[in-house]
This record gives C-alpha cells, sequence and structure tokens, in this order.
C-alpha cells in the first residue's frame, strides 16, 4: 500500500528537490504543480533536472573519479596497469554509460554530456538519437542481440566507441563490415549464469535467454578466439548484465568473479588482456518507500574490491571498470502528474468498498503496472487533506479492465474531481514504452530547475495521432499557408 | 507449440486468402509475401481486406439482417416489438459497432462503414480520427469510464448516436452539459457479475473492476433514477461487457438473463422498456491451430433466443440486440511479416537445445506476448522447407529478456538470417498498442487485395521518434522547400 499515514514524500522515492510548499502543494524545481499543469495540462511527467545531474554526477565520481570524459582510448594512451603480486593496485578510472532504453531525449543527453557519461544505445533509432543530439559516437556503446547490417554500418560509419558482440552470426558481419576501416573496438556478451532480481540472484551454469555466450557452455571461449582471428575486430573486454531493480550488490559480485575468470582463461590461452569489464546495469530504484536501493558509491568500491581481488589473484592486470545505469539515473527524477475524474466506490463480495480512482492516463503512459505488476506510490498533489485515508486503486482512463496505475493506494476520503495526483519514480520505462494505445497522445515531459520549466518532449497533439495515415494526415495549417506563399 | 507439423495454414488462424504460393511462399491477398517486403520493409502488418469485409459482412448479417445503416433511428421509428404473450415475436434489427481500441484506421473505417457497422470509440483520439474519416456521428457508440468534459463535449457537439454512461459522476456531468441540446441517448453500463475468459466464466455477485453499475449491488437502480430525472438524458438501453477472448458463450447467456432481469424491474418501477441490450464484445478469435472461436450466426441466433425467452418470461418487448466485436473482426484479418536476424542456439541446463531466432521487431510491435502471456503461431514464410523441425523461441530486437514474440515454436532447421517469418492473427492489440520502445519505429500497415497493395498506415521513420523532440526536430526537407517558395 502506498500513500499510507506516515510516508509523505518518502525520501529516496521522490527527486531531490520535491516538498510540500506552504499552501501544501506539490513542488518540484522550484515549480508548483498548480502552476504546472496551467501551462501543461495533465498528465504530464515532470522531471527534476537537478535530480538527474545529481544521480549522473554520482555514477560518475564512484566509477570515473576525476576521468577525463568518456570515449575510445586517445592515442598513446597507458595500457592496463598490472598489479604488483599480492599488492593493491590502483584501478584505472572507469565508465559510466546511460542506458538509453529507460527514456531518451536531446535535452537529457546534453545533461548526461556534461556529467562525463558515456550512453549505451541498442538500436539505430536511439544511436541516431544521440548522433542528432551532437554526441561523439566515441561515448557511445551499441548493444543488441539483433543488429542489423543497417544499424552496424550506421554505427561505423559514425566512429562509435565501442560494439558489444552478441552472436556468432554477428562476429561474421562485423568481420564483413569492418573490411577497410580501422579496427572496430568490441566487448564480448558473457552470459555468467547469474540472474538477479530484486532481493536474490539465482547462480546456474547455463542462462535461457536470447542475450550473450555462455561461459559455462564453451560458446563464450569460442566466440574469443573467432574474434581474435578477424584482425578488423579488437576484443576489448567483456561484458555482463544480470537482471534488472536489483538490491544485492552479491549478484553482482557473483558475476564479477565467473567474469573475470573466464577473463584468466583467456588471458592464458591467447595472452590477451581485457582492457574492459562492463557489468552493465540493473541497479534497483524506490518505487515505495520501503525499497532500499544499493549506494552508488559503496557498491562501486565493493566491485571494485572484487575484481582487484580475483584480478590479483589470476595475475591479471585491473581492467576498467563499466556500469550501464539506466532506471537507477533516470528514474527517481520523474513524477507523473494526472488529473483525478471519476472516483467509483465498488462493493467487493467480502462487503469490502474499494474506491476506483480513475485518472486522465493509464497504462498508455505507465505500461510497468500491466507488464510486470509494478507497484508505486502515489499522493495528492494539489493540496493536503486531513480527511481519513480510504482504500483506492487508481486507474487509467483505457477501455481495459487491466489498466491499472496503482493497484493499492491510500487517498485521502475528500479526494473530488479536479484533483491532482503525483506518482513518483516514474522516469524509466514509462515514457519510453509509452504507446498511443485507445489514440490516447502520449503526455509531454517538462523539466523543471529553480522555480523554471523547460519542454523535454513537447505533449502529443491530435494530429500526432494520425500522421501516418494517408487518409486522416493534412500538413499542419500554418506550414499549409507559408507553402502557398501566405 | 506452434508450426508443428501438421498444422500447415490452419484455417481461421490464417486470413481468408492467405495460401501457398507455388514457389511455396506464402501469398496473402494475391500478394506474395517476398514481393511485399521488397516494397515495404519488415516488420511490417498485412492485412487482407477480403477477411476484413467478410467477418464484418458475417457479423452485420448474424446481428443486423437487413437492417438500414446504424444511427440515432429515425423520426417516427417504430417502438420495440411488444410480442404476445407466449408467442415468439420478431426481433427488431440488431447492431453492430466495431471496437475501435483493436485497431482503427481510415481505411478501415471506411470498409467498416461500408459494411454497414457502426464504431464504438472509448476517448477523444478514437472519435476524432471516425469523424475524420467522415463516418457520421450518428454510428458511433462513446465509452470510457473516464471521459473527460472535453470528450463528451465533443461527442455532443457532434452528434453523437449513444453514450453509455459508466459513472454517477458521469451522469451529473452529462446532465450539465446537455443542458440547451437535444435530449441525449444514453446506455446504462451494468456489472451483471459475470467475468468471462476463453473456456470460463466466473458468476458472483460483485465485481471487483472500474466499469459500469453494480446490478447486485443496487448502483444500477440507483443510476437508472438518476439518468430518468433527467429531462436531458433518454435512457436508450443497458450495456454490459464481460470479457475478453471468449469461446464459451454461456458467459454471455448469463449475463443476458441478468440484465434482461433487471430491466424487467425497470419497467416494473419506472414503466420504461430499453429499446437496446448491448453484450459488448469479447468473442475470441483462434491464435492456434487448436483454438475453436464461435460461430457468429449461431451464436447471435442463441442470444436472441435466451433474451426473447427472458423478455417473453417478464412480458418485456425485445429490444434491438447489438455487439461490439473488434478483435473478432481485425485480428485474424492481419499477419505480422518479420526478417530473421540472428540465430542462436542456446543449451539449457538440462541439456536441451532451444534455438533462439531474433527477428526485426518484438514488444513494440506484439506487446501481448509480454503483457498477457498470449501464444501465437508462426511459419516460415518466404519458402518451404523440407528440413527437420528445430525448437525454437522467436524474440526481438528490444533489450529485454522479456522481449518474445512466439515462446514455443517449431521451424526449419535450415532457418536463416534474412529468412521471412509469419505471425497471423496479429491485427487486434497490436499495432494499435504498439510503442516506439528503444526508439524503433513502429510498423507499417499494408492492406492487400486481388495481387495489389494500399497503405492503411506508413511506417514510421527515424524523424516520426523525435517529433515531440524541441532539439532534434526539423521540418521536413520537402515542406522548407515549399514553405521557402521553392
Amino acid at each position: 500500500m502506498s500513500g499510507a499515514p506516515g510516508d509523505p514524500l518518502a525520501p529516496g522515492v521522490w527527486p531531490v528537490t520535491a516538498h510540500r510548499g506552504p499552501a501544501g502543494a506539490l513542488v518540484i524545481g522550484g515549480v508548483d504543480v498548480r502552476d504546472l499543469v496551467a501551462e501543461h495540462p495533465t498528465p504530464v511527467f515532470v522531471c527534476d533536472e537537478v535530480d538527474v545531474r545529481e544521480r549522473a554526477a554520482a555514477y560518475r565520481a564512484a566509477y570515473a573519479p576525476g576521468a577525463p570524459a568518456l570515449g575510445a582510448p586517445a592515442p598513446g594512451t597507458p595500457a592496463p596497469v598490472t598489479p604488483a603480486p599480492g599488492a593493491e593496485g590502483a584501478h584505472p578510472p572507469g565508465e559510466v554509460y546511460y542506458a538509453a532504453k529507460a527514456f531518451l531525449a536531446g535535452t537529457l543527453i546534453g545533461w548526461l554530456a556534461e556529467a562525463g557519461l558515456g550512453i549505451d544505445v541498442c538500436t539505430g533509432g536511439e544511436l541516431a538519437c544521440v548522433l542528432r543530439s551532437g554526441l561523439p559516437a566515441s561515448r557511445v556503446i551499441l548493444h543488441g542481440n539483433n543488429k542489423s547490417v543497417g544499424e552496424l554500418t550506421a554505427a561505423l560509419d559514425a566512429g562509435i566507441g565501442l560494439i558489444v558482440v552478441d552472436s556468432f552470426d554477428e562476429i561474421a558481419r562485423l568481420g564483413f563490415l569492418a573490411e577497410g576501416r580501422e579496427p572496430i573496438r568490441v566487448l564480448l556478451r558473457v552470459t555468467p549464469g547469474v540472474a538477479a532480481h530484486t532481493h536474490e540472484f539465482i547462480a546456474t551454469a547455463h542462462e535461457d535467454q536470447k542475450f550473450g555466450f555462455s561461459l559455462a557452455g564453451g560458446q563464450a571461449a569460442e566466440a574469443v578466439a573467432r574474434i581474435i582471428a578477424l584482425p578488423q575486430l579488437h576484443l576489448a573486454g567483456l561484458h555482463c548484465h544480470i537482471g534488472s531493480q536489483i538490491f544485492d550488490a552479491a549478484g553482482f559480485a557473483e558475476a564479477a568473479d565467473r567474469v573475470v575468470a573466464f577473463a584468466a582463461r583467456v588471458h592464458a590461452a591467447h595472452g590477451l588482456a581485457m582492457e574492459v569489464l562492463n557489468l552493465g546495469g540493473g541497479m534497483g530504484i524506490a518505487y515505495l518507500a520501503d525499497d532500499d536501493p544499493l549506494d552508488v558509491a559503496a557498491m562501486a568500491e565493493r566491485l571494485r574490491g572484487i575484481v582487484r581481488s580475483a584480478c590479483t589473484a589470476h595475475g591479471l592486470p585491473l581492467p576498467r571498470l563499466a556500469v550501464e545505469p539506466g532506471r537507477a539515473i533516470i528514474g527517481p527524477s520523474m513524477v507523473t502528474l494526472y488529473t483525478v475524474g471519476t472516483i467509483k466506490p465498488v462493493t467487493l463480495d467480502a462487503g469490502e468498498v474499494r474506491t476506483y480512482v480513475s485518472v486522465d492516463g493509464g497504462m498508455s503512459d505507465n505500461p510497468r503496472t500491466s507488464l510486470y505488476g509494478a507497484q508505486y506510490t502515489v499522493v495528492l498533489a494539489s493540496r493536503v487533506s486531513e480527511a481519513p485515508l480510504m482504500a483506492c486503486r487508481v486507474v487509467g482512463k483505457h477501455c481495459e479492465t487491466g489498466d491499472v496505475v496503482v493497484r493499492d493506494a491510500w487517498l485521502p476520503a475528500d479526494l473530488v474531481p479536479g484533483d491532482l495526483l503525483a506518482v513518483p519514480a516514474s522516469g524509466a520505462y514509462h515514457r519510453s514504452m509509452a504507446s498511443q494505445y485507445n489514440l490516447v497522445p502520449r503526455p509531454g515531459v517538462i523539466a523543471v530547475r529553480q522555480g523554471r520549466t523547460a519542454t523535454v518532449l513537447r505533449a502529443e497533439t491530435l494530429d500526432d495521432l494520425f500522421a501516418a495515415d494517408p487518409l486522416l494526415t493534412a500538413v499542419p495549417e500554418s506550414v499549409r499557408e507559408s507553402a502557398h506563399g501566405r
């Protein structure tokens, strides 16, 4: 249950600048939500710029302290540090790539670039977005289990920093496409047999998934041999990704241990040391007050310790440690604002009453509740209330009974149509996974900072809904007039 | 498991014109899929126009034989038929409303209009789509648990045929908005306590959902009283919707029985006879060869029989019977074509091998597999193969392990990158629920008929992905040139 008494604006769940203003309304980035929605009607995503920048900076400080901005190493970059046997070697600076899939827009890319982060993309669309925003391709890492020839070509033409190879088909494809080019820096994605989710991880030999090469099955070793055999490819390191919304670092530790052991076998077989060890993303965030995310700096220190111990034990030079947080940077920075429409108490078979509170969005802007059964916090945002709380289900406006925003919530019993509700932790996998189901336009994303607003993504209009329909599309009137010499 | 030997193009699963051409490739609407993708690259939805028109006509024939096109009754329309006690009265012609949420586009609306169907919409976006296409508003029924004042006003201004009222809040809102207008024809959405899914239905007293007024709880009776008290509202009938993807008519029958019993109580209390009984949608379609959808004509006959018996028993005049098929009309008419990219055998812990076949789409164009665990058929479409079959999982290109298109499939072991795969029954809740997750443009919808193609929705481009981003948007070059006098 969210919104229960005693957890008003639980820290961690809300963006860093969020608080109740003098009148009781929610204020984010110095902007009262009532003023914000007067200019940008609900539903709308509010993005706390300071929160994003602080989270990006925290990752940068934890993994790449004092390092220059990410990119392919300049000529003459020193080789990875080889620790003196038994001694604690100094780790070379690591790398932080923001995972674009969580949410991507030009404004955000600018903030991340200023924080010194790279970006992890996995499609031609995400790559195009980053390149159009002006970020150098050298700061981009390209993922994907099924990159097309077109996507790989676009990445190579742009001078991409790293490509994470994911299949034998792709090694062959890259070998072909790389002919006549500078050597391509690649990471090998391996499946270490560690699957982590929230509070637990499972360690097995094999993994039943589409990504990567199995360590246990021998495919990873074969892939290394095939990459080394292709002079156009340079194996810069190893990559693994163990899950999502993880609160326990033990899974990362187990994976790091297994991957370093594999690096030792590669070193023994081929005399090749890995420059980079990329442990992927999946760091959990707080959706509810009880959620307890990992401390960024402490986790970085722990992972460095594990990698240092393992490398020392195997006599390996220390690689640069890379991570790919997406949700952990953008997730907590956004809040969705909705307006209450219909309020309907429903009597259940047990005689209890559940009040269905309908808002002006739903599964089109938040697909996570229906996709994953995700749980959320929700509060009355436009005012405070002393009324007793009622058991609620916050639902959307879509024509589907599964269209639920917050399954179990407590909201004041004096709630009325027109009240604003706020759902925090909605920055990741909301707007990026949003649909136009029921022909509902997708909400805008509005950045707030020091009392000012800026449009990150504008709200869609009815015209946007019909842009692909040749019978319903009209050139906007303003353009039509210009085109006809008016 | 789909694609198993012995079920090539199982009837019911595939559009009516689908067959294997002389060269073994799939042909739909007289178009070889290899030719189609040469012009419209994958992923692409192929829509069999003949199939849509036949399904629409079948519903029309079953529920509204010989009736004029749907609309508000013309002045002087005879009142509902009152059967002679004990005799079998003739049913007045019924109504078929296509449920827009399944899929909507201008071209489709034209086909449905020609078939004499009305359209069920539930948002301002769906209403705008229908109105822009030129369909008279009198043939539209407006649903929704949370219609906004703006949506209701747009519907009233357009002269909508029917509004399905769904809450006390809405009755008050409509009463206010209807001031100074012609009386508004409304249906009352009731929850009869019947929840049907696929092969079973559950009958309870109460329903724990956001839609409708409970029959058992007395809310429906109270809503009737409030509507009758407002002279601006005309209660034309009752509406219920019991579930989705239903294969057993017993749930519809139980619901019809309960709703007619309520109509009898309304008649006794207020002397008001219901002109329309709308039983909603939810009729199941075949995704797999084993699925056995209800026969349209037989079901209509059965429902008429139940309503006739119940009305006769209660001494009520026979209402017009209305239904709202969406999936049952558009679902089987579309096939998604994908190109195979990466093929990867993965050894499972038990030693078995599962081959992951990656295609160039995924959860962005088919959200149903991840949302509902939906099962699908998939076949090799660009050729036939005599190779033995291998156990496959068809997955998408998204950066998510849950990005599955068909969980368990059998495909020929000689499958290679570049082969085309076809997934049938993908007309409903695919394109309409599609996202741009991972910044993957949404596929086009191409109609095929008698060897010709027509664009229903064009495929999106990279520019479409950035249309809402003020930092990345550029006015298309062609328009820019026109605007500058070129």
